[in-house]
Protein backbone atom coordinates (compact mmCIF):
# COMPACT_ATOMS: atom_id res chain seq x y z
CA UNK A 1 0.00 0.00 0.00
CA UNK A 2 1.18 3.35 -0.97
CA UNK A 3 1.19 6.66 1.21
CA UNK A 4 -2.38 7.16 0.38
CA UNK A 5 -5.44 4.92 -0.02
CA UNK A 6 -6.25 3.21 -3.42
CA UNK A 7 -9.01 1.01 -3.86
CA UNK A 8 -6.85 -1.18 -7.15
CA UNK A 9 -4.33 -1.94 -3.94
CA UNK A 10 -5.94 -5.61 -2.85
CA UNK A 11 -4.54 -4.97 0.75
CA UNK A 12 -5.69 -1.28 1.24
CA UNK A 13 -8.41 -1.00 3.93
CA UNK A 14 -10.46 1.43 1.06
CA UNK A 15 -11.19 -1.59 -0.92
CA UNK A 16 -12.80 -2.97 1.49
CA UNK A 17 -14.96 0.10 2.58
CA UNK A 18 -15.69 -0.02 -1.25
CA UNK A 19 -16.99 -3.37 -0.93
CA UNK A 20 -19.14 -2.34 1.94
CA UNK A 21 -20.92 0.34 0.24
CA UNK A 22 -21.69 -1.37 -3.15
CA UNK A 23 -22.32 -4.79 -1.45
CA UNK A 24 -25.81 -6.25 -3.07
CA UNK A 25 -27.24 -5.51 -0.15
CA UNK A 26 -25.23 -2.00 1.51
CA UNK A 27 -26.17 -0.31 -1.87
CA UNK A 28 -29.97 -0.89 -1.25
CA UNK A 29 -29.75 -0.30 2.23
CA UNK A 30 -28.08 3.41 2.30
CA UNK A 31 -30.39 4.41 -0.77
CA UNK A 32 -33.15 3.44 1.45
CA UNK A 33 -31.94 5.18 4.58
CA UNK A 34 -30.93 8.04 3.03
CA UNK A 35 -35.13 9.16 2.70
CA UNK A 36 -35.92 7.93 5.61
CA UNK A 37 -35.03 6.45 9.02
CA UNK A 38 -36.50 2.40 9.28
CA UNK A 39 -37.48 -0.04 11.48
CA UNK A 40 -35.59 -3.54 10.54
CA UNK A 41 -38.71 -5.33 9.26
CA UNK A 42 -39.96 -2.18 7.31
CA UNK A 43 -37.00 -2.23 5.71
CA UNK A 44 -37.02 -5.90 5.23
CA UNK A 45 -39.96 -5.47 3.51
CA UNK A 46 -38.87 -2.56 1.20
CA UNK A 47 -35.89 -3.93 0.16
CA UNK A 48 -37.01 -6.93 -1.83
CA UNK A 49 -35.50 -10.41 -1.83
CA UNK A 50 -33.07 -9.85 0.99
CA UNK A 51 -32.87 -12.30 4.27
CA UNK A 52 -33.42 -11.27 7.99
CA UNK A 53 -29.93 -12.41 7.94
CA UNK A 54 -28.15 -10.37 5.45
CA UNK A 55 -29.71 -7.81 6.22
CA UNK A 56 -28.83 -7.87 9.83
CA UNK A 57 -25.17 -8.90 8.38
CA UNK A 58 -25.14 -5.71 6.68
CA UNK A 59 -26.78 -2.97 8.74
CA UNK A 60 -24.21 -4.31 11.66
CA UNK A 61 -21.29 -4.17 8.83
CA UNK A 62 -22.38 -0.37 8.22
CA UNK A 63 -23.05 0.17 11.56
CA UNK A 64 -19.68 -0.76 12.53
CA UNK A 65 -18.07 1.41 9.61
CA UNK A 66 -20.11 4.24 11.18
CA UNK A 67 -22.85 4.40 8.35
CA UNK A 68 -26.06 3.50 10.30
CA UNK A 69 -27.14 4.36 13.36
CA UNK A 70 -29.10 1.47 15.69
CA UNK A 71 -31.48 2.75 17.80
CA UNK A 72 -32.75 0.48 20.43
CA UNK A 73 -35.99 1.53 22.29
CA UNK A 74 -36.35 0.49 26.08
CA UNK A 75 -40.30 -0.67 25.14
CA UNK A 76 -42.24 -3.58 24.85
CA UNK A 77 -42.29 -4.90 22.11
CA UNK A 78 -38.47 -3.57 21.60
CA UNK A 79 -38.13 -1.26 18.68
CA UNK A 80 -35.00 -1.13 16.48
CA UNK A 81 -34.14 2.66 14.24
CA UNK A 82 -32.12 3.00 12.30
CA UNK A 83 -30.50 5.78 10.71
CA UNK A 84 -28.13 7.66 8.72
CA UNK A 85 -25.01 9.21 10.44
CA UNK A 86 -23.39 12.33 8.47
CA UNK A 87 -20.71 9.87 6.91
CA UNK A 88 -23.40 7.62 6.28
CA UNK A 89 -25.48 9.74 4.47
CA UNK A 90 -22.08 11.18 2.46
CA UNK A 91 -21.86 7.20 0.77
CA UNK A 92 -25.83 7.02 0.48
CA UNK A 93 -26.37 10.19 -1.53
CA UNK A 94 -23.98 8.63 -3.97
CA UNK A 95 -25.46 5.22 -4.43
CA UNK A 96 -28.95 6.52 -4.54
CA UNK A 97 -27.95 8.73 -7.40
CA UNK A 98 -26.31 5.71 -8.92
CA UNK A 99 -29.71 3.88 -8.03
CA UNK A 100 -31.77 6.13 -9.56
CA UNK A 101 -29.26 6.24 -12.40
CA UNK A 102 -29.70 2.73 -13.16
CA UNK A 103 -33.49 2.92 -12.94
CA UNK A 104 -33.43 5.35 -15.73
CA UNK A 105 -30.34 3.62 -18.09
CA UNK A 106 -32.42 0.36 -18.00
CA UNK A 107 -33.56 0.41 -21.50
CA UNK A 108 -30.20 1.71 -22.91
CA UNK A 109 -29.00 -1.45 -21.27
CA UNK A 110 -31.77 -3.82 -22.32
CA UNK A 111 -30.67 -2.37 -25.89
CA UNK A 112 -27.69 -3.16 -25.71
CA UNK A 113 -27.84 -6.54 -24.93
CA UNK A 114 -29.82 -7.28 -27.51
CA UNK A 115 -27.42 -5.96 -29.99
CA UNK A 116 -24.59 -7.70 -28.67
CA UNK A 117 -26.27 -10.84 -28.47
CA UNK A 118 -27.65 -10.41 -32.14
CA UNK A 119 -24.03 -9.99 -32.95
CA UNK A 120 -22.47 -12.80 -31.47
CA UNK A 121 -25.46 -14.72 -32.90
CA UNK A 122 -24.31 -13.02 -36.16
CA UNK A 123 -20.73 -14.10 -35.68
CA UNK A 124 -21.17 -17.97 -34.83
CA UNK A 125 -23.84 -18.48 -37.80
CA UNK B 1 -42.91 -5.46 -10.85
CA UNK B 2 -44.32 -1.77 -11.37
CA UNK B 3 -45.12 0.79 -14.04
CA UNK B 4 -41.32 2.34 -13.38
CA UNK B 5 -38.23 0.47 -12.69
CA UNK B 6 -37.31 -0.38 -9.15
CA UNK B 7 -34.20 -1.73 -7.76
CA UNK B 8 -36.06 -2.75 -4.68
CA UNK B 9 -38.09 -4.72 -6.68
CA UNK B 10 -35.46 -8.14 -6.66
CA UNK B 11 -37.26 -8.91 -9.79
CA UNK B 12 -36.51 -5.96 -11.74
CA UNK B 13 -34.27 -5.66 -14.70
CA UNK B 14 -32.72 -2.81 -12.89
CA UNK B 15 -31.75 -4.69 -9.56
CA UNK B 16 -29.37 -6.89 -11.73
CA UNK B 17 -27.60 -3.98 -13.87
CA UNK B 18 -27.23 -2.13 -10.04
CA UNK B 19 -25.16 -4.80 -9.27
CA UNK B 20 -23.30 -5.38 -12.45
CA UNK B 21 -22.06 -2.14 -12.08
CA UNK B 22 -22.01 -2.32 -8.12
CA UNK B 23 -20.00 -5.45 -8.54
CA UNK B 24 -16.31 -6.17 -6.65
CA UNK B 25 -14.51 -5.68 -9.78
CA UNK B 26 -17.00 -4.20 -11.70
CA UNK B 27 -16.54 -0.69 -9.91
CA UNK B 28 -12.83 -0.90 -10.38
CA UNK B 29 -12.82 -1.32 -13.73
CA UNK B 30 -15.00 1.20 -14.52
CA UNK B 31 -13.49 3.47 -12.74
CA UNK B 32 -10.26 2.58 -14.13
CA UNK B 33 -11.35 2.87 -17.35
CA UNK B 34 -12.68 6.41 -16.70
CA UNK B 35 -9.27 7.27 -16.94
CA UNK B 36 -8.00 6.19 -19.98
CA UNK B 37 -8.38 3.01 -21.78
CA UNK B 38 -6.29 -0.36 -21.38
CA UNK B 39 -5.81 -3.66 -22.56
CA UNK B 40 -6.61 -6.80 -21.07
CA UNK B 41 -2.79 -7.47 -19.44
CA UNK B 42 -2.56 -3.90 -18.35
CA UNK B 43 -5.91 -3.63 -16.51
CA UNK B 44 -5.27 -7.29 -14.60
CA UNK B 45 -2.20 -5.00 -13.22
CA UNK B 46 -4.03 -2.14 -12.43
CA UNK B 47 -6.17 -3.82 -10.28
CA UNK B 48 -4.89 -5.72 -7.70
CA UNK B 49 -6.16 -8.87 -6.70
CA UNK B 50 -8.31 -9.71 -10.07
CA UNK B 51 -7.74 -13.21 -11.38
CA UNK B 52 -7.73 -13.57 -15.15
CA UNK B 53 -10.98 -15.11 -15.15
CA UNK B 54 -12.99 -12.62 -12.92
CA UNK B 55 -11.73 -10.09 -14.88
CA UNK B 56 -12.68 -11.53 -18.58
CA UNK B 57 -16.03 -12.53 -17.11
CA UNK B 58 -16.51 -8.84 -15.84
CA UNK B 59 -15.51 -6.94 -18.73
CA UNK B 60 -17.71 -9.14 -20.89
CA UNK B 61 -20.91 -8.68 -18.68
CA UNK B 62 -19.93 -4.59 -19.10
CA UNK B 63 -19.81 -5.21 -22.48
CA UNK B 64 -23.04 -7.33 -22.95
CA UNK B 65 -24.80 -3.77 -20.76
CA UNK B 66 -23.60 -1.69 -23.04
CA UNK B 67 -20.82 0.14 -20.53
CA UNK B 68 -17.81 -1.34 -22.05
CA UNK B 69 -16.37 -0.87 -26.11
CA UNK B 70 -13.87 -3.92 -26.67
CA UNK B 71 -11.69 -3.12 -29.82
CA UNK B 72 -9.70 -6.40 -31.04
CA UNK B 73 -7.59 -4.62 -33.54
CA UNK B 74 -6.34 -7.48 -36.75
CA UNK B 75 -2.45 -7.24 -35.71
CA UNK B 76 0.35 -10.01 -34.36
CA UNK B 77 0.50 -10.71 -31.62
CA UNK B 78 -3.61 -10.00 -30.97
CA UNK B 79 -4.46 -6.49 -29.18
CA UNK B 80 -7.39 -5.75 -27.35
CA UNK B 81 -8.45 -2.47 -25.93
CA UNK B 82 -11.06 -2.03 -23.66
CA UNK B 83 -12.57 2.02 -23.22
CA UNK B 84 -16.05 2.94 -22.06
CA UNK B 85 -18.68 3.44 -24.09
CA UNK B 86 -21.09 6.89 -23.78
CA UNK B 87 -23.02 5.55 -21.31
CA UNK B 88 -20.47 3.37 -19.34
CA UNK B 89 -18.77 6.54 -18.53
CA UNK B 90 -22.21 7.92 -17.30
CA UNK B 91 -21.66 5.35 -14.57
CA UNK B 92 -17.99 4.89 -14.41
CA UNK B 93 -17.72 8.73 -13.30
CA UNK B 94 -20.50 8.16 -10.31
CA UNK B 95 -18.21 4.98 -9.21
CA UNK B 96 -15.01 6.88 -9.58
CA UNK B 97 -16.27 9.53 -7.56
CA UNK B 98 -17.31 6.95 -5.49
CA UNK B 99 -14.35 5.54 -4.94
CA UNK B 100 -12.33 8.77 -4.42
CA UNK B 101 -14.78 9.41 -1.47
CA UNK B 102 -13.65 5.89 -0.02
CA UNK B 103 -10.07 6.85 -0.04
CA UNK B 104 -10.99 10.08 1.59
CA UNK B 105 -13.10 8.82 4.17
CA UNK B 106 -11.09 5.71 4.93
CA UNK B 107 -9.51 7.47 8.35
CA UNK B 108 -13.69 7.88 9.61
CA UNK B 109 -14.46 4.69 8.97
CA UNK B 110 -11.36 2.80 10.71
CA UNK B 111 -12.12 5.26 13.50
CA UNK B 112 -15.80 4.31 13.49
CA UNK B 113 -15.08 0.64 13.94
CA UNK B 114 -12.70 1.32 17.28
CA UNK B 115 -15.24 2.95 18.94
CA UNK B 116 -18.17 0.13 17.71
CA UNK B 117 -15.34 -2.24 18.79
CA UNK B 118 -14.77 -0.79 22.14
CA UNK B 119 -18.91 -0.06 22.70
CA UNK B 120 -19.07 -3.77 22.10
CA UNK B 121 -16.09 -4.62 24.80
CA UNK B 122 -17.96 -2.40 27.30
CA UNK B 123 -21.03 -3.71 26.83
CA UNK B 124 -19.85 -7.36 27.53
CA UNK B 125 -17.08 -6.52 30.21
Amino acid sequence: MGVSPDVNDAMCPSRLVLEHVTSRWGVLVLAALLERSYRFSELRREIGGVSEKMLAQTLQTLERDGFVHRDAKPVIPPRVDYSLTELGAEAARQVWELARWTERRVPAVEAARVRYDEARRAATA
